[in-house]
Protein backbone atom coordinates (compact mmCIF):
# COMPACT_ATOMS: atom_id res chain seq x y z
CA UNK A 1 0.00 0.00 0.00
CA UNK A 2 1.03 4.31 0.22
CA UNK A 3 0.35 6.54 2.46
CA UNK A 4 0.73 10.27 1.04
CA UNK A 5 -0.51 13.16 2.47
CA UNK A 6 -0.49 16.52 0.91
CA UNK A 7 -1.38 20.14 2.50
CA UNK A 8 -2.32 23.21 1.04
CA UNK A 9 -2.12 26.22 3.54
CA UNK A 10 -2.36 30.08 3.22
CA UNK A 11 1.73 30.05 4.63
CA UNK A 12 2.33 27.18 2.03
CA UNK A 13 2.48 23.71 0.39
CA UNK A 14 3.66 20.30 2.25
CA UNK A 15 4.03 16.65 0.66
CA UNK A 16 5.16 13.83 2.82
CA UNK A 17 5.08 10.35 1.61
CA UNK A 18 5.98 6.62 2.60
CA UNK A 19 8.21 4.59 0.46
CA UNK A 20 6.64 0.71 0.92
CA UNK A 21 5.14 -1.07 -1.82
CA UNK A 22 3.59 -4.18 -1.72
CA UNK A 23 2.22 -7.01 -4.10
CA UNK A 24 0.94 -9.26 -1.27
CA UNK A 25 1.90 -9.07 2.34
CA UNK A 26 5.02 -11.26 1.21
CA UNK A 27 6.15 -8.71 -1.55
CA UNK A 28 7.27 -5.69 -0.09
CA UNK A 29 9.37 -3.44 -1.70
CA UNK A 30 10.67 0.45 -1.63
CA UNK A 31 9.93 2.91 -3.95
CA UNK A 32 9.74 6.29 -4.29
CA UNK A 33 6.44 7.60 -4.15
CA UNK A 34 7.51 11.32 -4.18
CA UNK A 35 8.43 13.32 -7.65
CA UNK A 36 9.66 16.98 -8.18
CA UNK A 37 10.72 19.28 -10.90
CA UNK A 38 11.70 22.87 -9.80
CA UNK A 39 13.09 25.41 -11.92
CA UNK A 40 14.68 27.99 -9.36
CA UNK A 41 12.95 31.07 -9.04
CA UNK A 42 10.19 30.28 -11.48
CA UNK A 43 8.26 26.79 -10.31
CA UNK A 44 8.21 24.06 -8.27
CA UNK A 45 6.40 20.86 -8.64
CA UNK A 46 5.64 18.01 -6.06
CA UNK A 47 3.98 14.74 -7.42
CA UNK A 48 3.04 11.96 -5.11
CA UNK A 49 1.20 8.74 -6.82
CA UNK A 50 -0.69 5.58 -4.86
CA UNK A 51 -2.44 2.45 -6.88
CA UNK A 52 -0.94 0.26 -9.34
CA UNK A 53 2.87 1.07 -9.41
CA UNK A 54 3.18 -0.05 -13.24
CA UNK A 55 0.69 2.73 -14.27
CA UNK A 56 2.12 5.48 -11.89
CA UNK A 57 5.30 4.48 -13.42
CA UNK A 58 4.67 4.76 -16.39
CA UNK A 59 2.88 8.40 -16.39
CA UNK A 60 5.89 9.26 -14.44
CA UNK A 61 8.55 8.53 -17.22
CA UNK A 62 5.78 9.90 -19.91
CA UNK A 63 5.96 13.39 -18.02
CA UNK A 64 9.64 12.99 -17.79
CA UNK A 65 10.26 11.93 -21.02
CA UNK A 66 8.83 14.68 -22.49
CA UNK A 67 11.10 17.03 -20.54
CA UNK A 68 14.26 14.84 -21.90
CA UNK A 69 13.32 15.21 -25.31
CA UNK A 70 11.20 17.97 -26.30
CA UNK A 71 8.67 17.82 -29.11
CA UNK A 72 7.71 20.56 -30.83
CA UNK A 73 4.20 21.69 -29.85
CA UNK A 74 4.72 19.15 -26.70
CA UNK A 75 3.93 21.25 -23.49
CA UNK A 76 5.73 20.14 -20.27
CA UNK A 77 5.88 20.55 -16.81
CA UNK A 78 8.17 23.29 -17.15
CA UNK A 79 6.73 25.19 -20.05
CA UNK A 80 2.95 24.62 -19.05
CA UNK A 81 1.65 28.22 -18.36
CA UNK A 82 -0.67 27.25 -14.97
CA UNK A 83 -0.68 24.56 -12.33
CA UNK A 84 -4.48 24.21 -13.83
CA UNK A 85 -2.20 22.80 -17.28
CA UNK A 86 0.11 20.73 -15.33
CA UNK A 87 -2.76 18.58 -13.96
CA UNK A 88 -4.55 18.72 -17.00
CA UNK A 89 -1.30 17.29 -18.95
CA UNK A 90 -0.42 14.73 -15.62
CA UNK A 91 -4.12 13.64 -16.22
CA UNK A 92 -3.78 13.27 -20.03
CA UNK A 93 -0.80 11.49 -19.40
CA UNK A 94 -2.38 8.96 -16.58
CA UNK A 95 -5.63 8.35 -19.89
CA UNK A 96 -2.84 7.47 -22.62
CA UNK A 97 -1.66 4.65 -19.85
CA UNK A 98 -4.58 3.61 -18.62
CA UNK A 99 -5.49 3.31 -22.39
CA UNK A 100 -2.57 1.20 -23.30
CA UNK A 101 -2.57 -1.34 -19.95
CA UNK A 102 -6.10 -0.98 -18.67
CA UNK A 103 -7.97 -3.40 -20.98
CA UNK A 104 -5.03 -6.12 -20.53
CA UNK A 105 -5.20 -6.10 -16.56
CA UNK A 106 -9.21 -6.03 -16.35
CA UNK A 107 -9.40 -8.77 -18.89
CA UNK A 108 -6.60 -10.57 -16.23
CA UNK A 109 -9.00 -9.12 -13.27
CA UNK A 110 -6.37 -6.91 -12.04
CA UNK A 111 -6.85 -3.60 -10.94
CA UNK A 112 -5.46 -0.85 -12.68
CA UNK A 113 -6.84 2.16 -10.43
CA UNK A 114 -4.33 4.91 -9.61
CA UNK A 115 -4.24 8.30 -7.82
CA UNK A 116 -1.66 11.40 -8.48
CA UNK A 117 -1.36 13.91 -6.09
CA UNK A 118 -0.01 17.15 -7.78
CA UNK A 119 1.27 20.53 -5.68
CA UNK A 120 3.04 23.35 -6.93
CA UNK A 121 3.40 26.68 -7.58
CA UNK A 122 4.44 29.10 -10.75
CA UNK A 123 5.87 32.52 -10.87
CA UNK A 124 2.31 35.26 -11.45
CA UNK A 125 0.08 31.48 -9.94
CA UNK A 126 -0.91 30.90 -6.52
CA UNK A 127 -0.26 27.77 -4.93
CA UNK A 128 -2.55 24.74 -6.68
CA UNK A 129 -3.31 21.26 -5.16
CA UNK A 130 -4.96 19.08 -7.24
CA UNK A 131 -5.35 15.01 -6.62
CA UNK A 132 -5.56 13.31 -10.30
CA UNK A 133 -7.41 10.07 -10.92
CA UNK A 134 -7.45 6.89 -12.78
CA UNK A 135 -9.91 8.43 -15.94
CA UNK A 136 -7.57 11.83 -16.37
CA UNK A 137 -9.88 13.83 -14.45
CA UNK A 138 -9.52 15.61 -11.21
CA UNK A 139 -10.21 18.06 -8.06
CA UNK A 140 -8.65 20.70 -6.66
CA UNK A 141 -8.13 21.70 -2.95
CA UNK A 142 -10.08 24.06 -1.52
CA UNK A 143 -10.35 25.92 2.01
CA UNK A 144 -12.92 23.59 3.03
CA UNK A 145 -11.12 20.70 2.25
CA UNK A 146 -7.05 22.23 2.71
CA UNK A 147 -5.94 18.35 2.54
CA UNK A 148 -5.57 15.32 0.48
CA UNK A 149 -4.90 11.76 1.23
CA UNK A 150 -4.04 9.17 -0.83
CA UNK A 151 -3.30 5.22 -0.60
CA UNK A 152 -3.86 3.74 3.61
CA UNK A 153 -5.69 7.20 4.44
CA UNK A 154 -7.82 6.26 7.43
CA UNK A 155 -5.72 6.18 10.25
CA UNK A 156 -3.97 9.44 10.17
CA UNK A 157 -7.00 11.56 9.29
CA UNK A 158 -8.12 12.09 12.67
CA UNK A 159 -5.41 14.47 13.76
CA UNK A 160 -5.64 16.04 10.06
CA UNK A 161 -9.53 16.58 10.68
CA UNK A 162 -9.01 17.73 14.06
CA UNK A 163 -5.72 19.94 13.47
CA UNK A 164 -5.81 21.35 10.11
CA UNK A 165 -7.26 24.63 8.60
CA UNK A 166 -6.14 27.01 5.60
CA UNK A 167 -5.21 29.68 8.98
CA UNK A 168 -3.04 26.52 10.52
CA UNK A 169 1.19 27.65 9.79
CA UNK A 170 3.50 26.03 8.09
CA UNK A 171 5.79 24.25 10.83
CA UNK A 172 2.36 23.00 12.37
CA UNK A 173 1.06 21.77 8.85
CA UNK A 174 4.38 20.03 9.02
CA UNK A 175 4.34 18.35 12.31
CA UNK A 176 0.19 17.38 11.76
CA UNK A 177 1.69 15.55 8.17
CA UNK A 178 4.26 13.97 10.39
CA UNK A 179 1.81 13.05 13.35
CA UNK A 180 -0.58 11.62 10.61
CA UNK A 181 1.80 9.52 9.02
CA UNK A 182 3.03 7.82 12.21
CA UNK A 183 -0.35 6.83 13.02
CA UNK A 184 -0.35 5.30 9.55
CA UNK A 185 3.04 3.74 10.21
CA UNK A 186 1.87 2.11 13.85
CA UNK A 187 -1.03 0.66 12.77
CA UNK A 188 -0.42 -0.80 9.24
CA UNK A 189 2.31 -2.94 7.80
CA UNK A 190 1.71 -1.93 4.50
CA UNK A 191 3.32 1.60 5.10
CA UNK A 192 6.82 1.68 6.16
CA UNK A 193 9.63 4.83 6.07
CA UNK A 194 11.78 5.99 5.03
CA UNK A 195 9.38 9.13 4.09
CA UNK A 196 9.91 11.87 1.45
CA UNK A 197 8.91 15.47 2.53
CA UNK A 198 8.53 18.60 0.44
CA UNK A 199 7.79 21.79 1.82
CA UNK A 200 6.94 25.37 -0.47
CA UNK A 201 6.40 28.59 1.14
CA UNK A 202 3.87 30.76 -0.48
CA UNK A 203 5.12 33.16 -3.33
CA UNK A 204 8.27 31.18 -3.30
CA UNK A 205 8.89 28.96 -6.16
CA UNK A 206 11.34 26.39 -4.62
CA UNK A 207 11.30 23.99 -2.33
CA UNK A 208 11.60 25.23 1.57
CA UNK A 209 12.62 21.88 2.31
CA UNK A 210 13.29 18.83 0.21
CA UNK A 211 14.37 16.07 2.42
CA UNK A 212 14.29 12.26 2.79
CA UNK A 213 13.71 10.99 6.77
CA UNK A 214 15.18 7.71 7.12
CA UNK A 215 13.77 5.08 9.89
CA UNK A 216 17.25 6.39 11.72
CA UNK A 217 16.41 9.89 11.41
CA UNK A 218 16.65 11.76 15.70
CA UNK A 219 14.24 13.97 14.78
CA UNK A 220 11.27 11.82 13.68
CA UNK A 221 11.95 8.95 16.40
CA UNK A 222 11.94 11.96 19.43
CA UNK A 223 8.55 13.35 17.57
CA UNK A 224 7.31 9.52 17.52
CA UNK A 225 7.93 8.50 20.91
CA UNK A 226 6.96 12.62 22.39
CA UNK A 227 3.72 11.93 20.29
CA UNK A 228 3.05 8.32 21.88
CA UNK A 229 4.27 9.87 25.69
CA UNK A 230 1.67 13.29 24.54
CA UNK A 231 -0.87 10.64 23.88
CA UNK A 232 -0.92 8.36 26.60
CA UNK A 233 -0.93 11.67 29.14
CA UNK A 234 -3.59 13.16 27.08
CA UNK A 235 -5.39 9.94 27.36
CA UNK A 236 -4.58 9.67 31.71
CA UNK A 237 -6.12 13.40 31.57
CA UNK A 238 -9.51 11.60 30.75
CA UNK A 239 -9.87 9.48 33.70
CA UNK A 240 -11.53 12.04 35.37
CA UNK A 241 -14.15 14.00 32.41
CA UNK A 242 -16.10 10.62 31.64
CA UNK A 243 -17.81 8.09 35.24
CA UNK B 1 -21.48 1.34 7.79
CA UNK B 2 -20.99 0.13 11.76
CA UNK B 3 -17.90 0.77 14.14
CA UNK B 4 -17.92 -1.76 16.89
CA UNK B 5 -15.24 -2.28 19.32
CA UNK B 6 -14.56 -5.36 21.87
CA UNK B 7 -11.91 -5.32 24.38
CA UNK B 8 -10.82 -8.34 26.26
CA UNK B 9 -8.69 -7.54 29.24
CA UNK B 10 -7.76 -9.42 32.42
CA UNK B 11 -10.58 -7.26 33.79
CA UNK B 12 -13.30 -7.95 32.33
CA UNK B 13 -15.06 -7.60 28.58
CA UNK B 14 -15.84 -4.00 26.98
CA UNK B 15 -18.30 -4.22 23.96
CA UNK B 16 -19.23 -0.67 22.33
CA UNK B 17 -21.06 -0.21 19.01
CA UNK B 18 -22.58 2.44 17.01
CA UNK B 19 -26.25 2.67 15.66
CA UNK B 20 -25.81 3.84 12.13
CA UNK B 21 -26.56 2.24 8.76
CA UNK B 22 -26.79 3.09 5.44
CA UNK B 23 -27.61 2.03 2.37
CA UNK B 24 -25.30 4.87 0.11
CA UNK B 25 -25.09 8.53 1.58
CA UNK B 26 -28.64 8.93 0.90
CA UNK B 27 -30.03 6.12 3.06
CA UNK B 28 -29.84 6.31 6.43
CA UNK B 29 -31.43 4.70 8.97
CA UNK B 30 -30.51 3.85 12.79
CA UNK B 31 -30.32 0.06 14.07
CA UNK B 32 -29.27 -1.14 17.08
CA UNK B 33 -26.41 -3.62 16.60
CA UNK B 34 -26.13 -4.83 19.73
CA UNK B 35 -27.54 -7.35 20.80
CA UNK B 36 -27.78 -8.52 24.49
CA UNK B 37 -28.79 -11.83 26.58
CA UNK B 38 -28.51 -12.61 30.24
CA UNK B 39 -28.99 -15.07 32.87
CA UNK B 40 -27.91 -12.79 36.27
CA UNK B 41 -25.57 -14.99 37.87
CA UNK B 42 -24.84 -17.66 35.39
CA UNK B 43 -23.90 -16.00 31.86
CA UNK B 44 -23.95 -12.35 30.16
CA UNK B 45 -23.31 -12.33 26.53
CA UNK B 46 -22.66 -9.44 24.11
CA UNK B 47 -23.11 -9.87 20.42
CA UNK B 48 -22.75 -7.00 17.76
CA UNK B 49 -23.04 -7.06 14.29
CA UNK B 50 -21.67 -5.56 10.83
CA UNK B 51 -21.95 -6.05 7.28
CA UNK B 52 -25.61 -7.28 5.32
CA UNK B 53 -28.19 -5.91 7.65
CA UNK B 54 -30.54 -8.65 6.56
CA UNK B 55 -28.12 -11.03 6.91
CA UNK B 56 -27.74 -9.70 10.63
CA UNK B 57 -30.73 -9.34 11.37
CA UNK B 58 -31.94 -12.90 10.08
CA UNK B 59 -29.14 -14.47 12.29
CA UNK B 60 -29.62 -12.94 15.48
CA UNK B 61 -34.02 -13.63 14.93
CA UNK B 62 -32.71 -17.19 14.64
CA UNK B 63 -30.64 -17.12 17.61
CA UNK B 64 -33.58 -15.41 19.70
CA UNK B 65 -36.77 -17.52 18.05
CA UNK B 66 -34.82 -20.64 19.47
CA UNK B 67 -34.57 -19.59 22.91
CA UNK B 68 -38.12 -18.15 22.89
CA UNK B 69 -39.90 -21.32 21.42
CA UNK B 70 -37.47 -24.07 22.48
CA UNK B 71 -37.12 -27.35 20.45
CA UNK B 72 -35.73 -30.66 21.67
CA UNK B 73 -32.41 -31.45 21.21
CA UNK B 74 -31.89 -27.53 19.96
CA UNK B 75 -29.08 -25.79 22.02
CA UNK B 76 -29.38 -22.43 22.82
CA UNK B 77 -27.37 -18.93 24.13
CA UNK B 78 -29.00 -19.77 27.33
CA UNK B 79 -28.18 -23.86 27.51
CA UNK B 80 -25.13 -23.85 25.90
CA UNK B 81 -22.58 -25.41 28.30
CA UNK B 82 -19.34 -23.30 27.06
CA UNK B 83 -18.92 -19.84 25.23
CA UNK B 84 -17.15 -21.85 22.84
CA UNK B 85 -20.05 -23.46 22.27
CA UNK B 86 -22.15 -20.34 21.64
CA UNK B 87 -19.96 -18.82 19.33
CA UNK B 88 -20.60 -22.32 17.41
CA UNK B 89 -24.02 -21.83 17.35
CA UNK B 90 -23.41 -18.44 16.26
CA UNK B 91 -21.82 -19.47 13.44
CA UNK B 92 -24.13 -22.44 12.67
CA UNK B 93 -27.25 -19.76 12.33
CA UNK B 94 -24.84 -17.67 10.32
CA UNK B 95 -24.17 -20.48 7.74
CA UNK B 96 -28.03 -21.06 7.94
CA UNK B 97 -29.04 -17.76 6.86
CA UNK B 98 -26.30 -17.19 4.32
CA UNK B 99 -26.86 -20.40 2.38
CA UNK B 100 -30.47 -19.03 2.54
CA UNK B 101 -29.87 -15.89 0.77
CA UNK B 102 -26.31 -15.70 -0.41
CA UNK B 103 -26.98 -17.01 -3.41
CA UNK B 104 -29.47 -14.61 -4.65
CA UNK B 105 -27.52 -11.73 -3.21
CA UNK B 106 -24.29 -13.00 -5.04
CA UNK B 107 -26.91 -13.83 -8.08
CA UNK B 108 -27.77 -9.55 -8.10
CA UNK B 109 -24.29 -8.33 -7.38
CA UNK B 110 -24.87 -7.54 -4.03
CA UNK B 111 -22.67 -8.58 -0.93
CA UNK B 112 -23.96 -11.03 1.93
CA UNK B 113 -20.48 -10.37 3.87
CA UNK B 114 -21.02 -10.21 7.41
CA UNK B 115 -19.29 -10.27 10.75
CA UNK B 116 -20.77 -11.00 14.42
CA UNK B 117 -18.41 -9.82 17.35
CA UNK B 118 -18.98 -12.37 20.72
CA UNK B 119 -18.04 -12.07 23.58
CA UNK B 120 -19.28 -13.29 27.24
CA UNK B 121 -18.95 -15.18 30.02
CA UNK B 122 -20.74 -18.01 31.78
CA UNK B 123 -20.21 -19.49 35.41
CA UNK B 124 -17.48 -21.92 35.66
CA UNK B 125 -15.96 -20.25 32.30
CA UNK B 126 -13.17 -18.09 31.36
CA UNK B 127 -14.00 -14.47 29.80
CA UNK B 128 -14.30 -15.42 26.06
CA UNK B 129 -14.30 -12.61 23.06
CA UNK B 130 -15.40 -14.19 19.47
CA UNK B 131 -15.65 -12.85 15.86
CA UNK B 132 -17.85 -15.12 13.88
CA UNK B 133 -17.10 -14.86 9.92
CA UNK B 134 -19.62 -15.01 7.04
CA UNK B 135 -18.87 -18.63 6.49
CA UNK B 136 -19.68 -19.65 9.98
CA UNK B 137 -15.94 -19.82 10.77
CA UNK B 138 -14.40 -17.65 13.95
CA UNK B 139 -11.65 -16.36 15.55
CA UNK B 140 -11.00 -15.54 19.43
CA UNK B 141 -8.75 -12.51 20.72
CA UNK B 142 -5.70 -13.74 22.81
CA UNK B 143 -3.22 -11.83 24.35
CA UNK B 144 -1.54 -10.52 21.32
CA UNK B 145 -4.59 -8.92 19.97
CA UNK B 146 -6.81 -8.36 23.35
CA UNK B 147 -9.34 -6.15 20.64
CA UNK B 148 -11.66 -7.02 17.90
CA UNK B 149 -13.08 -4.13 15.48
CA UNK B 150 -15.60 -4.49 13.25
CA UNK B 151 -17.10 -2.38 10.39
CA UNK B 152 -15.35 0.93 9.87
CA UNK B 153 -12.47 0.39 12.16
CA UNK B 154 -9.47 2.12 10.87
CA UNK B 155 -9.94 5.83 12.22
CA UNK B 156 -10.47 4.02 15.78
CA UNK B 157 -7.35 1.79 15.92
CA UNK B 158 -4.53 4.21 16.25
CA UNK B 159 -5.38 4.90 20.18
CA UNK B 160 -6.25 1.60 20.40
CA UNK B 161 -3.36 0.17 19.08
CA UNK B 162 -1.44 2.65 21.93
CA UNK B 163 -3.53 1.94 24.91
CA UNK B 164 -4.72 -1.01 25.61
CA UNK B 165 -2.71 -4.24 26.59
CA UNK B 166 -4.34 -6.92 28.72
CA UNK B 167 -3.62 -5.39 31.67
CA UNK B 168 -5.40 -2.04 31.17
CA UNK B 169 -7.68 -1.22 34.04
CA UNK B 170 -11.74 -1.62 33.34
CA UNK B 171 -12.12 2.09 33.15
CA UNK B 172 -9.13 3.09 30.88
CA UNK B 173 -10.35 0.30 28.56
CA UNK B 174 -14.26 2.04 28.48
CA UNK B 175 -12.31 5.20 27.86
CA UNK B 176 -10.28 3.82 25.07
CA UNK B 177 -13.43 2.02 23.87
CA UNK B 178 -15.24 5.92 23.35
CA UNK B 179 -12.27 7.71 22.07
CA UNK B 180 -12.07 5.25 19.32
CA UNK B 181 -15.53 5.78 18.37
CA UNK B 182 -14.76 9.19 19.02
CA UNK B 183 -12.44 9.83 16.39
CA UNK B 184 -14.24 7.72 14.43
CA UNK B 185 -17.50 9.50 14.54
CA UNK B 186 -15.53 12.58 13.60
CA UNK B 187 -13.92 11.17 10.50
CA UNK B 188 -16.54 9.08 8.89
CA UNK B 189 -20.07 9.88 8.58
CA UNK B 190 -21.72 6.79 8.04
CA UNK B 191 -20.63 5.93 12.00
CA UNK B 192 -22.88 7.94 14.23
CA UNK B 193 -24.51 8.02 17.80
CA UNK B 194 -26.12 6.79 19.57
CA UNK B 195 -24.23 4.30 21.37
CA UNK B 196 -24.16 0.89 22.95
CA UNK B 197 -22.08 -0.26 25.73
CA UNK B 198 -22.19 -3.17 27.65
CA UNK B 199 -19.31 -4.00 30.40
CA UNK B 200 -18.63 -7.43 32.15
CA UNK B 201 -15.87 -8.00 35.04
CA UNK B 202 -14.05 -10.92 35.35
CA UNK B 203 -15.90 -13.78 37.50
CA UNK B 204 -19.31 -11.79 37.89
CA UNK B 205 -21.57 -13.10 35.62
CA UNK B 206 -23.83 -10.66 34.63
CA UNK B 207 -23.74 -7.03 33.10
CA UNK B 208 -21.59 -4.44 34.87
CA UNK B 209 -22.70 -1.90 32.88
CA UNK B 210 -25.25 -2.47 30.05
CA UNK B 211 -26.69 1.21 28.62
CA UNK B 212 -26.96 3.55 25.56
CA UNK B 213 -24.89 6.93 25.27
CA UNK B 214 -27.17 8.88 23.16
CA UNK B 215 -25.90 11.91 21.28
CA UNK B 216 -26.67 14.54 24.24
CA UNK B 217 -24.86 12.70 26.99
CA UNK B 218 -23.05 14.97 29.02
CA UNK B 219 -20.61 12.41 29.79
CA UNK B 220 -19.90 11.60 25.95
CA UNK B 221 -20.02 15.69 24.82
CA UNK B 222 -17.41 16.70 27.95
CA UNK B 223 -15.42 13.40 26.79
CA UNK B 224 -15.53 14.29 23.42
CA UNK B 225 -14.36 18.16 23.67
CA UNK B 226 -11.92 17.65 26.27
CA UNK B 227 -10.00 15.21 24.42
CA UNK B 228 -10.38 17.48 20.91
CA UNK B 229 -8.50 19.88 23.75
CA UNK B 230 -6.26 17.35 24.81
CA UNK B 231 -5.14 16.38 21.71
CA UNK B 232 -4.44 19.75 20.81
CA UNK B 233 -2.71 20.63 23.67
CA UNK B 234 -0.59 17.15 22.80
CA UNK B 235 -0.25 18.67 19.52
CA UNK B 236 1.09 21.98 20.48
CA UNK B 237 3.98 20.20 22.84
CA UNK B 238 5.09 18.56 20.29
CA UNK B 239 6.54 22.01 18.31
CA UNK B 240 9.62 22.03 19.84
CA UNK B 241 10.75 17.80 19.70
CA UNK B 242 10.63 18.47 15.17
CA UNK B 243 12.52 20.95 13.71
Amino acid sequence: MTYCVALKLNAGLICLSDTRTNAGVDNISRYKKMFTWRNPGERAITMMTAGNLAITQAVMSMLQENIDKPKEGIETLFTAPSMFRVAEIVGDAMTVVQSRYGPALAARGEHSESTIICAGQRAGGQLRLFMIYSAGNFIEATDDTPFFQIGEHKYGKPILDRVITPETALDDGILAALLSMDSTLRSNLSVGMPLDLTVQRRGVFDFDQERRIEAEDQGFQALSQSWSDALKNAFSSMRDVFQ
